[in-house]
């Protein structure tokens, strides 16, 4: 049987910092070729985790758009982006099959899963970890202002994104829940080789519907806060007239839309440049199918 | 009567948000003028607070020891401490009497007060404060590796430290302690200047006593963590045996003291770079003299 490879990517924002020590921790401890399948392990952007800043020039996590980016431009997150899929890629130096990629969020989303599009693999591999601990799963797609993520690079890929915790803080809490995502992960993937996998029949996602900025004067300061019944309070279904900001008179802003939303990264420090409060969605069902198991490793 | 004049100063961390927003809020709906009073709201970082970092050329709160740096040296946070006490300082041009200094941090702290040295004023508005909410006051001294604190640069000075929050993240509940602290202090202030204050006998500190960094590698690379038993439990007593540190192998590093010592800034993001991973203090308790109240606006 064919080697498999799977990229294991921390540290893609420089400062989300408990991944990339539970990444070193799980390597030091554990073997990194497991039936047959090699875990490559990477700090997605060493120089902007050296400097503990999200990133240098472009958010790397953004960029990974190569039919956009094909000059290189001397942006230092383009060409990372393009080192890491003409090594890591499919059609690279060292092809890995499956992408990986570790975040924290100030946010409080708990630990959770975030995948790009609909694609069957992830689907797959996303199901088998929300079945086993009930992770929620936001599915971000059609969304143009924001594109270029590093797992769309591969074939098959998926983020993991736990918080809230605050950027460059250690805490030994979010260090040992990636421990479990990682063993997890490994698990899942072994069984799915050694096709000792059942499907379940069904996942459940948040899809992504669209951003809320933060109300704001002319100038673009914020003049409001996300309201403190709202923050915090990811995944939590928001319903007609909720508060969702307040400004300093103490007037509140509300949600005015007649169905009920799902809101996430509520607050999330890095989405103020992107004009993001929070992003929101709507609770679909996927149906699965066992076939997906016969192609995954095809 | 004379007009005395209060200095309160947010944004001297230019990533720590939440009091900026307080202060705004504040000035925004009360006369900054009551009881002959008048209260100057000043960004102490306006430059690093408009980028949403710490700072840009040197902690400015470790930038007031103006003996140190008397040249002008082109450091951005030099020149604004000469700046800020040029024009605030007892003998400036808008001469104020009292500075309060708001700041965040990363850590579990509460809402706590943070003094330096043993100053009779700042003992009484400590007094004042802790007597009305219970806050624990951490008394900073003879730390020769940090100076130049901004409140050292006035007569009387406090600073107020709430956390946890990360840096960058606006918490509604984060803001609301400081409009209370505000609110508070002025009331207070006012009582004083009115002589309508009797003192509490005694008030209780906790003195720092020093910092433990976390352990490293040779190039200087962190290698444990803050324990899970230790981080988040600042004020908390550590007692022989307790640990401090957990490594990727699971070892312990514990606490070998014979006598028990109260943390401190446990695991405050800002604090790596300073080689803390918390700082350590001991009980004491101070007695306190009516006689201050004389003296206090003379």
């Amino acid at each position: 049987m064919t080697l498999k490879k799977i990229l294991i990517v921390s540290g893609t924002h420089g400062n989300e910092i408990n991944p990339v020590w539970a990444v070193n921790q799980y390597s030091k401890l554990k073997n990194n070729v497991e039936q047959n399948i090699e875990y490559r392990y990477i700090i997605g952007n060493p120089l902007a985790y050296e400097r503990g800043c999200r990133y240098i020039d472009n958010d790397l996590n953004r960029s990974f758009d190569l039919n956009k980016y094909s000059l290189n431009n001397n942006i230092y997150e383009i060409e990372r982006a393009n080192f890491l899929v003409e090594k890591f890629g499919v059609n690279g130096s060292e092809p890995c099959q499956i992408a990986i990629d570790l975040h924290t969020t100030t946010a409080n989303m708990g630990t959770s899963i975030v995948m790009y599009g609909r694609r069957k693999k992830d689907f797959c591999l996303a199901a088998l970890l929300q079945h086993k601990f009930g992770l929620p799963i936001y599915l971000h797609e059609k969304d143009e202002k924001q594109t270029g993520f590093l797992v769309e690079a591969w074939p098959c890929g998926l983020v993991i994104e736990i918080g809230s915790v605050a950027q460059n803080f250690y805490d030994p809490e979010i260090v040992n829940r990636f421990l479990i995502i990682i063993g997890s992960l490994r698990d899942e993937i072994s069984k799915l080789k050694n096709n000792q996998i059942t499907l379940p029949t069904e996942l459940i996602v948040h899809v992504h519907q669209g951003s809320i900025d933060y109300p704001r004067e002319k100038d673009g300061n914020i003049n409001a806060l996300i309201h403190n019944k709202r923050i915090n309070q990811d995944w939590k279904p928001i319903k007609k007239g909720d508060p969702l900001f307040i400004d300093m008179e103490g007037n509140t802003k509300s949600y005015g839309g007649e169905d009920n939303i799902w809101p996430v990264f509520i607050g999330e420090v890095a989405y103020k440049e992107k004009n993001i409060a929070m992003s929101y969605t709507k609770k679909d069902v996927i149906n699965l199918s066992n076939q997906i198991l016969e192609e995954f490793f095809s």
